[in-house]
């Protein structure tokens, strides 16, 4: 993925301020934070989205996010990974978030529209998820 | 931890829509959803926050949350772990949503307010950091 902006920081063609760094995986800062110490993990695997990413390239990832948390002595924190354009990824190559929330105004802000949704409903979707997985 | 809702749910004292299930790990659909589909991946191990999970309880997490993603044909959605309250955490056993975006006023609301911050700023937090991680 020759356009690609993270394949271009994982090859060394763009700087990055880089935190971690294995075979499968890099950490870097965001250079727009949400909050101070707004990081993204990543694998070095180009994949758009999650589903795109076969799982040996997955497993180092929340290990390492959690070791940007405990570096920092972060309690509050949120892990976002987006897919899709309507789900606010900006960068088509697979990226965790990981963004303190020092307070309320500063990090990720949130909304929480729940759904009402029948018990029946529910049952019938889980039976087809089910036959799916 | 005997109160928390999630253990319970894995012991089977709380009845849950069970998606997946393995020795260290646990998917169901949640009961409140943003949006249809909208499914929690825990570990069974609990911890309130990420960082109170070993390395080797989380290594499933993500290729099940993928795996939904895939059962139900996602293309848009969210993967989202909150720590503590003011990030909008509601059970204090660490769970990772999986959040269909079918469109922009069902599933998760984000609002991004990225920070301006100086190079030389960045840098000195990323010395930091590197320094304990
Ligand atoms: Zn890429
Ligand atoms: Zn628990």
């Amino acid at each position: 993925m020759a356009a690609c902006i993270f394949c271009r920081i994982i090859k060394g063609e763009i700087p990055s301020l880089k935190i971690f760094e294995s075979e499968k995986t890099l950490a870097f800062l965001d250079i727009g934070p949400l909050s101070k110490g707004h990081s993204l993990v990543i694998p070095k695997y180009h994949g758009a989205k999650l589903h795109d990413v076969p799982d040996d390239q997955l497993h180092e990832v929340l290990s390492i996010a959690k070791r940007i948390a405990i570096a920092q002595g972060l309690q509050d924190y949120n892990i976002l990974q987006n897919n899709g354009k309507i789900a606010h990824q900006q960068v088509d190559h697979v990226h965790f978030h990981v963004i303190p929330k020092p307070n309320e105004t500063e990090g990720l802000g949130i909304s929480w529209p729940t759904k009402e949704v029948d018990k029946s409903e529910l049952q019938a979707l889980l039976e087809d998820i089910k036959s799916k997985i």
